[in-house]
């Protein structure tokens, strides 16, 4: 941690599984950072109270006074206060008036945001993500697609800086119960890794069955035990089809929807599954993607801003 | 058990999470029967010998020189003893001849059947109850498609009373692990069964929402959770909907297919996931099936005839 500035703001990136940390500059940059096995769903009895503190401990010591905001599932029902989802269309501005406070703490929570009527549908972390890749990159605030690929894979269109709609793919959570709790995980359970080269070719073939099957992969999801016991498909390499099938499947859909806006493609999110995104894209044909990665901390440090928590950074005051 | 008929043959329905006995007479009929969670997965340290002798003991005591016959994933490489693969055509005349004896045992084991090929696909037991089927009614022997819901679903196209081609769909499985591990379980979780008419509906919904997406239900998918916070499904009924979205998955990929055979359509397997098909079929506007229930006591039967294990029933030699 330098002490050569003066913090301003504790940004935390609050999810199901893990809870991450930052202690950010006047700028906005990471001056310290901190994680732990505190998602809401892995704290003891719901003390979060104590999980804030603890992985806060440091700062607060020293700058009692800090604020702080998380985005993510902390603000949901299972989570510590609840922000009740932003309806559509919602943006950096919105979000930053519609923050909730926890109780007895400096803590304020951004809300998720929901798109209601014909074909509802939630998103609780993404929105902040998405704040921070439209902070990033100007040329994505008029008009875009952004996807987040991840347990619930999120497509989202964005005009006018504000999420306007969006759909959601359970790609990775499909791969994960399939991989963890069903036949298709057991063949390859005793295998080792498979060699890189293998895993991409593996990858790419379920890719392409699924590009090629255009009723769904319904009738493919057993090609992935079936091949190994034809002796067509080694079981080393049979998940990493298997995530060729999921994605393929998620990409086929999506990229096939006739896109609501003509602005670029942007993928946000973990860089490995990024990259893995960005692969199989370039595989469908479509638009080369803008890879940003991970952006909550942008994303954060923007709508803190908008609700006047910390101060406009230096360089826009120049 | 009756004491007036001299029995014929142990029938065993022996797949991955149950075993099922039954005693048969000379013309085929259930004289007694046993079952127990002595599935293939269950029996303790792969000890096979012990269940068998177990399930049959009563049988075996009075009866020492009955020949047994079983079907299933018992004859599977994780079985007792691997009965290889019989490549497709196959019907009842083809896996009696295949049968393999257990060593130091009067059982023997009905092998599965394979398509190897471009779309390779396997079943193991599924054929048993196909032989059943046929035996069973005499209009699907020259020409059907026989649907066999559950676990792993097969859609089966018979000619000449022989297995032709077949694709699986994993939907109960997909649906139990989905149920069982992912966030879609967790909303149902905590609620009570819904009201049989209520769960009617939220099935035909799911059926209906799945017909109507021409693509696949990955963007759909999450609508099982979608739907709820948004007010518009109820938790309890959360599942049924997630069941007619797969089964009509499945259905809609099906029947899309140009049928290899102009023959009726037959449901074989439990009786109540046999009703649940047949509503689903009549929602999307397929043929009338010929609904069947399980039949594996009938397949059984008609391959030990086949081989030779028990002499032609009475009602033929009449």
């Amino acid at each position: 941690m330098t002490n050569l500035v003066a913090p301003s703001l504790v940004a935390l990136d609050w999810g199901t599984s893990s809870l991450r940390a930052y202690l950010l500059g006047p700028d906005g940059a990471v001056l310290d950072r901190r994680a732990g096995p505190w998602g809401i769903m892995q704290v003891q009895a719901g003390d979060f109270a104590g999980a804030f503190a603890t992985v806060t401990a440091a700062w607060q010591a020293r700058w009692p006074e800090l604020p702080a905001l998380a985005s993510g599932m902390i603000g949901s029902a299972q989570g510590w206060v609840e922000a009740p989802y932003l309806e559509c269309p919602a943006g950096a501005g919105e979000l930053a008036h519609a923050l909730v406070a926890v109780p007895g703490t400096r803590l304020l929570l951004v809300p998720g945001v929901a798109q209601w009527g014909a074909t509802p549908n939630v998103m609780r972390g993404e929105e902040t993500q998405i704040a921070g890749a439209l902070a990033l990159r100007a040329e994505l605030h008029a008009s875009c697609r952004i996807v987040l690929p991840g347990t619930h894979s999120k497509w989202v269109t964005v005009t006018d800086g504000r999420i306007r709609h969006f759909t959601t793919y359970m790609t990775g959570e499909l791969f994960a119960v399939l991989r963890g709790h069903s036949i298709l995980g057991r063949l390859a359970a005793g295998e080792g890794a498979p060699e890189a080269e293998a895993a991409a070719a593996a990858f790419a073939r379920g890719l392409l069955a699924a590009r090629d099957a255009p009723g769904g992969i319904a009738p493919l999801l057993f090609s992935a035990r079936a091949l190994v016991l034809a002796g067509a498909l080694r079981a080393a390499e049979s998940l990493d089809y298997l995530s060729g099938l999921l994605i393929g499947d998620e990409l086929r859909t999506a990229l096939a929807a006739p896109p609501e806006t003509a602005g670029p493609l942007a993928l946000v999110g973990d860089a490995a599954l990024c990259d893995r995104y960005a692969r199989a894209i370039a595989l469908f044909g479509g638009p080369d993607p803008i890879v940003l990665g991970d952006t909550a901390t942008s994303g954060l440090w923007r709508i803190a801003r908008d609700a006047g928590l910390v101060a406009p950074s230096a360089s826009c005051q120049e």
